[in-house]
């Protein structure tokens, strides 16, 4: 048998999450809440099955809730998506990515991803034959330098992926970076993949950057969001990407034979849930809380952090401990002291290793108050 | 923009379903059940939900259900798949037959596909580069003819795809053709991918020769099932693929970046729905009552049909009607007369044009009483 992606193991997301539960460790290494879903959208799930809204939604999905979205972007953005030909739900972001790079990379294309980057990206691209070339964020901030990228840029660069808020760095794209980005796409065929899932968990006064702000990148962009993680459910699988009609009707060949459709109730339960702007309005604020209260419940801990600027991960830096790899301190964390976290190393194609561990603060007050006792006693 | 599917349109699927609603049609297109999902299912996913487990599911699926599909398996083919490394959850069968067309299929690999075939497998394998030869299946029956493999088959041959019972054509393959395959594979490197998504749905006292009885073909296959056919919630989107444990590592690799995992209450209430067999048992003898229920009623129509063996569809000839193309007849009819059901030429690569159209007959017997009366009056 001659592997595909012969390099490629189990995700470390699988790894570390299953290592805490083997450990019975506190998880704090993959992304997601561990407080309950609210009790509302719950009933509107169920309300709906008992309505018998149990069988396959129309394959770009309901129309109220790429209505929903449409007008959340409006809102929020002010821009509107056609909720018939540019808004697609998906069953969670990560089939957004894959399904959009599926459907416009070919053997030989190049992609330019940000570095250290979501473990999905590099596969879904060398699946189809592409190639993966990589932008490293610039230490200590992992600001973006814009320098390298014409260096990275080929007559077969095909997409470039940004990701912000970044996953697992924190920072944030600024206006400049996109207007930067603007200017170096002119006139070229390239696409942009704009992973923005954490959009609405954003800190210290910042806006959001999204890509739909601007015109000539959002023409050859492709957006990719989650309610996974604006609800508090990453196991129902529920995302959308946006993009013009054209991207849009390419993509959607694609997606519909990677899925057809996704889950019927529970579209109907967030399309009516969405209504209520309420209900993401004030995320920015009651994840910065979070981030806080765990910075400062490890003040008197070894660990080094710059706050997160945004998603609900925040870096620590490791290296007045230990001088451990990552992968072998995060995999001891999680059997001696029972704290798993997710090494950063993994999101380089070199495995670079920054002695730096990323920690989900996306729990409970109580969860916090436990992992940080523990991380003062590392 | 240069597609990687110029020659793919919208899933004939969604498009049917699509004009159905527009006019109000009743809809015998797409394959789902028009009745409700078992109450004591729906109960099971809201008491999980509001247990709480409602974030990322581990990556292969949640234990419990891998293992009752596992007992299933073993109950009923007297074969014991491993639950850890032989047994993945998917986001539906579409997403399992995807995924597994994207982790084998290379550019250059030729796949044979028996045909008319459901529509997603063409275009899967064309999007990793790979060449599909099709198996035409014999008039009247829809027999297999082994005699024209060897034709079929070279070096570049990656993976052979079957499906029994078989869509669109309720054909259901025979222990003597499993014979024919696995002589036929001896000594050669190549896949079966075995499409069983209606393993419980056949009729006349048959029984589904599933891959998994034979140790030579199953030691070299992919399984696909699907609980959305089998519990009638088709709008779940849960699945699952069972293969040997090489074979799986490599489906999981691509499976983890295709969807990550699938949603976790539905695991959890399947896998508890699942542990009494009497959920499943029965599911023959009831879709052949709604298969001889919708040929009784339709006895004096001027349809011609040969009893589907399995599978929820039944195949009418309507030359005796008209000689429309499939794909006109099949809109006339939505529209004029408010039946939607499926053209086969869709399902043909060469649209070959039989004047045969697909009903799906999982629907109430008033349905099936109002579409009728109706399909009689054409
Ligand atoms: C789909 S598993 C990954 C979840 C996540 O976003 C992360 O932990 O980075
Ligand atoms: C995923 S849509 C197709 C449903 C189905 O199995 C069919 O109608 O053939």
């Amino acid at each position: 048998l001659i592997s595909k992606l012969p390099f490629t193991g189990t995700s470390i997301f699988a790894v570390m999450s299953a290592l805490a539960k083997e450990h019975n460790a506190i998880n704090l290494s993959q992304g997601f809440p561990d407080f309950p879903v609210s009790e509302e959208l719950i009933k509107l799930v169920n309300s709906y099955m008992k309505k018998g809204l149990n069988q396959y939604a129309p394959m770009p999905g309901i129309l109220p809730l790429r209505e929903g979205i449409s007008e959340m972007f409006e809102t929020r953005y002010g821009v509107k998506y056609h909720p018939e030909t540019e808004v697609t739900i998906t069953a969670g972001a990560t089939q957004g990515l894959f399904s959009i790079i599926s459907a416009f990379i070919r053997p030989g294309d190049e992609v330019v991803v940000l570095e250290p980057a979501y473990d999905s990206y590099a596969p879904a691209v060398m699946l189809q034959g592409g190639m993966v070339k990589y932008a490293r964020l610039q230490a200590p901030d992992y600001s973006i330098n814009w320098d390298t990228f014409p260096a990275l840029i080929s007559g077969r660069t095909r997409m470039i992926i940004i990701n912000s808020p970044h996953n697992p760095t924190g920072t944030i794209i600024k206006a400049k970076d996109l207007k930067k980005l603007d200017t170096l796409l002119k006139n070229r065929d390239i696409l942009v993949l704009s992973d923005e899932v954490y959009e609405h968990l954003i800190f210290d006064g910042h806006t959001h950057e999204s890509i739909c702000r601007y015109p000539g990148l959002a023409s050859r962009s492709l957006l990719v969001g989650s309610f996974g993680k604006t609800f508090h459910a990453t196991g129902w699988k529920c995302g959308f990407v946006l993009a013009p009609p054209q991207l849009t009707a390419e993509f959607r060949k694609v997606h519909q034979f990677v899925v057809f459709a996704v889950n019927t109730p529970v579209q109907h339960a967030i399309a009516e849930y969405l209504r209520n702007p309420e209900h993401y309005k004030h995320l920015g604020r009651f994840y910065q809380e979070k981030r806080d209260l765990f910075l400062n419940l490890i003040k008197g801990s070894r660990f080094k952090a710059v706050p997160a600027s945004g998603t609900y991960f925040q870096l620590l830096n490791y290296s007045k401990i230990s001088d451990e790899k990552e992968t072998a301190f995060a995999e001891r964390l999680t059997r001696e002291f029972k704290i798993a976290s997710v090494p950063v190393s993994p999101f380089y194609h070199n495995q670079e290793d920054n002695k730096v561990l990323r920690f989900c603060f996306a729990k409970t007050t109580e969860t916090l108050e436990k992992a940080a006792e523990i991380l003062c006693r590392i």
